[in-house]
């Protein structure tokens, strides 16, 4: 394996070309992305060896594309189209049923592996990326069955030297549980600090008063709109359900709250604390 | 300055404890705690120098009190009764308007001085307790003018030596305020812990896909439900205004969601990343 081109060299991609170079340093590393100052800033951090077009990538060996969910969805189809019989194309997209749906028909479907690394911070860019970041993550791989033998071994000897932790699902069920985990996180602190910002228009003082509780809770508001939108976009159905829940965990906390049910109040906060041992296995 | 008595030897009262006595090697220091074990874990933490009753409190130059806050409306006229006319007596509950009120019209009320230290992590008990836990932290102060001049300059001179920096607001605004930068944001962090944790029951795998924004979202639900009861019910009707606030944003960003009103969520998102210049200031 010698070209890696790398489509979207922001915190993932840009993370991932630092780990590949550091574990191969004889690899050449391609870069592509819609953002020409973004190509130019990860030429000039060394995230990338040279800026490439789309034609090249008939030379790639391994393909990484780390870009919005939706460009992902359009674009993966022209990618398949372009590359050799012997390129493996992987993606790392927060969801998978539209992208796997996108290819399943495509074919050079056995050249596509779908992945979703859970690793990342709340920025984005070439700045943001960053070594190590995948070490000890895990890393969800749907329909792994799909892609050629040769090439899931190529895929999973790379995740492996970079540290991740394979798990297999397929991508109804990675985006169905995903919403959860992730995408309703991103909501509950988005929401929490747009209603904190609305408050402070009028109370100009409200911030000194924040601790580090809140700088934690609403720390994925930080996010990108541009990465999250599709995501939102293409998880509707799920990202509903998980709202609906979440909201109506919240009326009934409120309501407990309006009937001076302390007793139900301090029995949900206690059977949530479990969350600690949960989270004690969450690097 | 030399005898503190500290009534609560948790997270707060621990960790004063710890900087009280690095900062004056002389002082002693003396716990009172209704739970037997956590006062016994002070003294091996050498948290404390020795346990005391609350009869002892006639001796105090300062006491700290750092219980849940229904307990310090309760309790706080009775140690003001037992303290002499030089002690300082200093709370540091997460409200105020309740214990500023149940202390009124007590004739020794220019002894005490109503404080809320904003610092603290989601742990608790004296194992908890961590120096230099309130260096570069914000203190509020409520109704310093209520406490008499000589008390305000011994209370002010160990703040400041803390390192911690002065807010002065009176009780009500405190607690209104509060209620959005910190009680709503353990409210969204319980329900997001409980509407994950009623969805694992089925679904076993699913925290197998958390990653470090969900654990950072989640981490204020692992906080005490001793704790955090008390302070809901105390400041109940400013809490219930920010989860209607709450609820109406998720509500309005879920119907987004269902008529496919994408830019909307993504100039949501958009005015909502402000949260990064906000979030800068905060230690």
């Amino acid at each position: 394996m010698r070209n890696i081109y790398i489509i979207g060299v922001g915190l993932i991609g840009g993370s991932i070309a630092k780990d590949v170079k550091k574990l191969n340093p004889g690899i050449s590393i391609h870069g592509i992305d819609a953002n020409e100052t973004h190509l130019q800033e990860a030429l000039t951090l060394k995230l990338i060896d040279k800026k490439a077009n789309f034609e090249d990538l008939k030379h790639a060996d391994l393909v990484i594309v780390s870009i919005p969910v939706d460009a992902t969805e359009t674009l993966l189809p022209h990618i398949l189209d372009v590359v050799s019989e012997d390129t493996l194309v992987i993606d790392s997209g927060s969801t998978k049923a539209s992208i796997c749906k996108a290819v399943a028909k495509h074919p050079k479907r056995r050249n596509f592996l779908a992945t979703h690394p859970i690793a990342g911070t709340e920025f984005s860019g070439p700045k943001a990326a960053v070594e190590g970041l995948f070490m000890n993550k895990t890393n969800i791989i749907c329909e792994i069955e799909k892609t050629a033998f040769k090439l899931q071994e190529r895929a999973l000897t790379i995740f492996k030297i970079m540290g991740m932790n394979m798990r297999y699902m397929n991508p109804e069920a990675h985006d169905k549980h995903i919403a959860y985990v992730s995408h309703l996180s991103h909501i509950s602190a988005f929401m929490l600090g747009k209603t904190v910002i609305e408050k402070e228009k009028n109370e100009r003082d409200i911030f000194d008063l924040a601790g580090s509780g809140f700088a934690s809770t609403v720390r994925l508001a930080k996010s990108s709109p541009h990465m999250w939108t599709p995501i939102f976009k293409q998880n509707k159905v799920n990202v509903i359900e998980t709202l609906d829940e979440y909201i109506n965990n919240l009326v009934k906390f409120k309501e407990f709250m309006q009937t001076d049910n302390f007793d139900a109040i301090f029995k949900d906060m206690e059977n949530t604390n479990h969350i600690k041992d949960i989270l004690n296995g969450i690097k």
